[in-house]
C-alpha cells in the first residue's frame, strides 16, 4: 500500500490526504514532525519537507506540484482533479498556486509557525511563546483571502470552475488548519462558509476532522458539519 | 503575438523567457516593476506578480506552475521541457519546485529584495539601503544550493536526468539574477560552472545576457560565455 509521510496540521499534507481519498487510493500514513525531520524523511526528500508520497515499490515523490501532477497522470481514472481544457487546467493550477504560495506566505506560514510549530520546537532551535504580531498579521491578511474566495464561490460552482478541483482541496486544506485553531470568522463570510460546508461534508474530509494534536484541542465547531 | 509581462531581474520571468525561447515561441515583452504593479498587470493577474503570459486573443495565464504546464500542454511539439515517464516528470517538477520555493525563500528573495527591489522602491513603502544581514544570510545559503546542484550535475547530463528540462531553466534563471549581482563564487564550484556554461551558451539565454537595469551594471563576466 502507498505511504504518505505527513504532519496532521500541515496544509500541504492535508491537501494530499484529500486528493488521495478523492482519487480512491488506499494509503497508510506515517507521521513526521516538520521541525525535526527524521532520517527516513530526508532520504525520501532532500528538502526535508512533508508530505512525501511513497509508492508500494519504494519510489518517493515529493514537492507539492510534483505529487499533484504525478497522481493526476497515473491515478485519475475515476476522477480528474485538474479537469477541463488547457485554459481551465491553467485556472485550476493558478488557484492551487495562489493558496500554496500567497495564502501560505501571508497566512498559513506565520499563523502555523507561531501557534503550532514554535509550541513544539525545543527552545534552543526557536521554540517558545508565539510572536503575536506575526499571528495578528496573518489573521488580518486572512480577510483578503476570504473576500477573494467569496468572489470566486459567488460566480462558480467550485473555486476554479464548474467542477471540484485541486484548487478547492488546496484552499480547504489551508483553511482547515486555521479553523482547527479557531481563527476563521465564518459568520462574516456566508458564501465562503457555504462552499466550505460542501467540501467539509465530503467523505474525503472525514479523517481530517478526526485529527487531534496532543495538547491542542480544536474548537467544538471544527468537527461540526453544520457549524 | 503573445505577450509576456515581466521584470528583467525577476527569476520567474527569466525562466519563462527561457522556456518560450526553447519552445520556439515568438513573443513580445512588456516590462512591469514588481514593487509598483500597473492596473494592466492586476487585471491579468489578481496576485499582481510577474510573469504573466498573455495569448494573442487576450487570455492571460499566471502562476509559474500554471504557465509552465499550460505551455507544455499546448506548445511542446518541438521540444518537451517536462520529458520522460511519470516518475521522470515528477523529478523534473520536484526540482523546479525546489528552486521556486526553497532556493527562492533562502536565496533569491532576500538577495533580490535587498539589493534590487529596495533600491527602486520609494522610501515610504520600504525602500532604502539594503539590510546586509539578510543579504549575507542569502549568500551563505547559496553555498548549500551550489553543493546540491553540483551533486546533481555530477551524476546526470542535466539536473533532472538525461534531458534538458524546466528544472535546468528554473535553476539557471535564479542563479542568473544572483550572477548579475556578482555574488556567485564560480571558481569554487567547477561542476556547477560547467553545467551553467552549457545553459548560458544556448540561444535562449542570449536575451538575458543583454538585460541592463538602469544604475546597476553586471560584472564583466556576466555576459562572457567563457567566464
Amino acid at each position: 500500500m502507498p505511504l504518505l509521510l505527513h504532519y496532521p496540521l500541515d496544509p500541504f499534507s492535508r491537501r494530499m490526504r484529500l486528493a488521495l481519498a478523492e482519487y480512491g487510493i488506499a494509503f497508510e500514513l506515517g507521521e513526521e514532525r516538520p521541525w525535526a525531520p527524521t532520517a527516513a524523511l530526508i532520504a525520501c526528500n532532500p528538502a526535508a519537507t512533508v508530505p512525501v508520497y511513497v509508492e508500494d515499490g519504494g519510489a518517493a515523490v515529493s514537492g507539492i506540484e510534483a505529487m499533484t501532477e504525478y497522481l493526476e497522470e497515473t491515478r485519475s481514472e475515476r476522477l480528474k482533479l485538474i479537469p477541463g481544457s488547457a485554459a481551465q487546467r491553467a485556472e485550476v493550477r493558478r488557484l492551487a498556486g495562489w493558496f500554496d504560495t500567497k495564502f501560505y506566505a501571508e497566512v498559513s506560514e506565520p499563523v502555523i509557525t507561531e501557534k503550532i510549530i514554535r509550541r513544539f520546537m525545543p527552545r534552543e532551535t526557536g521554540g517558545g511563546a508565539p510572536d503575536m504580531t506575526r499571528v495578528r498579521y496573518g489573521i488580518s491578511r486572512l480577510r483578503d483571502h476570504l473576500d477573494y474566495i467569496g468572489t470566486l464561490a459567488d460566480h462558480r460552482s467550485w473555486l476554479a470552475g464548474e467542477d471540484l478541483s485541486i484548487a478547492d482541496l488546496a484552499a480547504a486544506a489551508h483553511l482547515s488548519v486555521i479553523d482547527y485553531l479557531g481563527d476563521i470568522p465564518w459568520t462574516e463570510y456566508p458564501v465562503v462558509k457555504a462552499w466550505y460546508q460542501r467540501i467539509k461534508s465530503r467523505p474525503s474530509f472525514r479523517p481530517l476532522l478526526a485529527d487531534h494534536v496532543r495538547g491542542m484541542s480544536p474548537p467544538p465547531h471544527y468537527t461540526d458539519l453544520d457549524f
